[in-house]
């Protein structure tokens, strides 16, 4: 009987885990086990399915359980719940999600990679017809049907975070008005609230309504029960709406590996090594439940993020083969488009480096990203944060065009190499007129900062 | 008397040092020598005026004298020739080109910003009116009046190397019949054999005619002295041209610094410091006259472009007020478009890794740079090269979209923190749906290189 790699979630973690796998040990017998009806896709496509940029939920999808089975020799079982791991018998209790029939399945090695749980706040009327949330295929799909089987004209979004941010363009693309309503004093905490401002004029400029600082209170229904507006905590003011999308937070799903003594790290999700082995010998644990170093801190955080989650699996789907592979953390990049804005950023916005104690100098320039001779190309606002005492560049977010927000990615490598603001002021960057400026707008926006700093280094 | 700065060249490193030394230290006079008629203009736009694409050279300018005066203080003389600098008197000989007149200016500390001179072959009908470089913005004008002044039917372009490329565009986009002779066997030797073809396909297709592994014979004119066309060396073989350009490479302009003892490196440019000082006191060097060490080999190299010289002015100017600041080096980072491709190179080529010893390995991967559902953002080619016996990521060459292009810092910065290649492998990059892939086609190229190396690290 050949070796069982059993793997519990049949996306971005658990996919590349499975694959990577499979490739480097083609006699190991691997197995995907998936609650829902799909494997294999990408959730971060969805708002743009449901806008009408991307035209068919299929798309989305890499593989199916048959292409899976017939490129890459990997079986993966659909609706099919994993209810319990039992690691003294190394077998996992599944259960037939139509049938109700429950199986152990055996393994040798096991990957949790169950992802994570979009949070829903205790409301009055979260559980109406019309009230969404958005982890899987199928949570598109029935906004899909939703907004097709009646004239849909408002629209609530409770939370402005990426996907809050996203479907609030998907659903105003789709022709209803929207709101975002936003318990914080500014919308996308991934961004000083300096930068999120120009966020929150692109999407008003868009026709989007922006409430910060307030909070839904209860939802209201018609009489079959389906939604019909928000109401703002403190206010009797109501939002109508058909359709209340929430995004405001996600957690990750760590109750199977809770149940049977996989150890949680302090940010609430499942505790790993560099190599993604948890406390309990042959478990590994991957993706969006696991946790993630962030590199500039050093300290263990959630990191929700597709990006995060495939390197996670591969690193995964290599040490269960027996190979030596190490995961060294994330950097906190991600990036995201409303309307006509790219948005990008990484390391850490300057609250955040405050948060953490570091003695923070920041600056913030505007520029044009090709030579200004030269149409095109854009402009942007480049922030970046540095760290007095040690020298260290910390962060950098990007508000502007795609050329702008692209440029993310050099700060990005520069914190994972873990260079000084002097040194990333130095770097050799690309440039010819039609693609780029002679001073590239991140060493610009890096020499203004290292002027600010006492010690030049 | 208030301490005088003097810079000799009036271009990318001596008017950023100018401007540098000027805003540190606002009591030094400082003065530009300029030998043409033109200060402060972006010399890499000239193609750009020539094929219609920017509409006068007036806006490749970014200071005249005068606004460098009145805006920062700043004294630029154009048309006045350095020709002779006499250290023990600190003071340089400088011609009015106009008059002949000469005269003695003191300096306290003195710039060399001279840059590079094009390499002409030495060819039978060189001097005929009609065969252009182009280093000066006058050369730009001269072409633009050329081409003005009659029917201009063929071009023949000797030479195939950046701005080569971009002649060759430029005067397509102006209606002329265009051919590239290259005596190498591919054009673009900052590429790769393999990844310089995709570049003569490009060309090919937008109707240029590239002829590698040819010569140019002699130069031949009409009665009137202009040129006629371009014989092929070794045949009979005669190419019509009403213009002829040459990019045959180009050389620091050293001869004044070589006449007061200033010492040159192995490269033959002016040998500096880290902080831009020549072997005799009080002189400074920067820019394409100077040498610049190559971080992935540590040696000395010529790197005649913009990005580099804007730095080591910036270096040098700020050295000169009795700061202290150090150019590291470059990485090799350069890029050009040409028609619809664009093309990024750093660090090494193959070609260039193996001649420096090196213990290469390569790797070549075609792919988009937005998700696979997603319109737009181009696909393209990244190889990138990798020393086996260090591990070290030694460079990256990128050709197809822009999106694709300008990926390259990514590499460049790694490359000047000197990563791993597995440590590159696991960058922390940017990623949504509208803007790149989940796998950043960097990321894929690395990861598939990792794979061909024996150690993994």
């Amino acid at each position: 009987m050949s070796e069982q790699h059993l793997i519990i979630g049949g996306n971005a973690a658990g996919m590349t885990a499975a694959s990577r796998a499979k490739r480097l040990a083609p006699s190991v017998a691997v197995t995907i086990l998936e609650s829902s009806r799909h494997i294999s896709y990408s959730i971060c496509g969805l708002p743009y399915c449901l806008g009408g940029v991307v035209s068919r939920f299929e798309d989305l999808v890499y593989f199916t359980p048959e292409t899976l089975r017939n490129e890459r020799g990997i079986d993966a079982l659909v609706e099919m719940r994993a209810v319990e791991i039992l690691p003294s018998r190394r077998s996992v209790v599944v259960e037939d999600v139509r049938s109700g029939r429950r199986e152990p399945f055996r393994y040798d090695k096991l990957l949790i990679a169950t992802g994570y749980r979009p949070l829903t706040p205790s409301l009055e009327g979260i559980d109406a017809p019309g009230v969404f949330t958005a982890s899987r295929l199928e949570d598109g799909q029935a906004i899909s049907s939703w907004l097709a089987s009646a004239p849909r004209r408002g629209a609530v979004i409770i939370g402005g975070g990426y996907v809050g941010l996203e479907m609030a363009e998907a659903l105003r693309r789709r022709g209803l008005s929207v709101t975002v309503v936003e318990k914080s004093p500014s919308i996308f905490a991934a961004l000083d609230p300096d930068m999120a401002e120009l966020l929150q004029s692109e999407l008003e400029s868009n026709g989007v309504r922006v409430l910060t600082h307030r909070e839904a209170g209860k939802i209201l229904t018609r009489r079959d029960g389906s939604v019909e507006g928000v109401e703002i905590q403190g206010t009797r003011r109501l939002l109508e709406a058909d359709v209340v999308f929430i995004d405001v937070g996600v957690e990750p799903r760590v109750d199977l590996a809770v149940a049977a003594g996989i150890r949680l790290g302090k940010t609430g999700a499942i505790e790993v090594s560099e190599r993604m082995e948890t406390n309990i010998p042959a478990i590994y644990a991957a993706g969006n439940c696991a946790e993630t170093v962030h590199r500039v801190t050093g300290r263990p955080t959630l990191a929700p993020l597709g990006t995060v989650a495939v390197k996670q699996g591969r690193v995964a789907g290599e040490n269960m083969t027996g190979r030596v592979a190490r995961f060294p953390g994330w950097v906190g990049t991600a990036a995201v488009k409303v309307f006509g804005l790219s948005v990008a950023r990484t390391g850490l916005s300057s609250q955040e480096a405050q948060r953490e104690g570091f003695s923070v100098v920041e600056e913030k320039i505007e520029s044009r990203f090709r030579a200004p001779y030269f149409e095109g190309g854009g402009s942007g606002t480049v922030k970046v944060v540095g760290d007095e005492s040690s020298g260290r560049l910390l962060g950098a977010q990007i508000v502007g065009s795609e050329a702008a927000a692209l440029r993310i990615d050099v700060v990005a490598t520069a914190l994972a190499a873990g260079l000084r603001v002097d040194e990333v002021s130095q770097l050799d960057l690309a440039y010819t007129p039609p693609l780029g400026a002679l001073w590239n707008p991140v060493l610009i926006a890096v020499n203004a900062l290292l002027k600010k700093m006492k010690r030049r280094y």
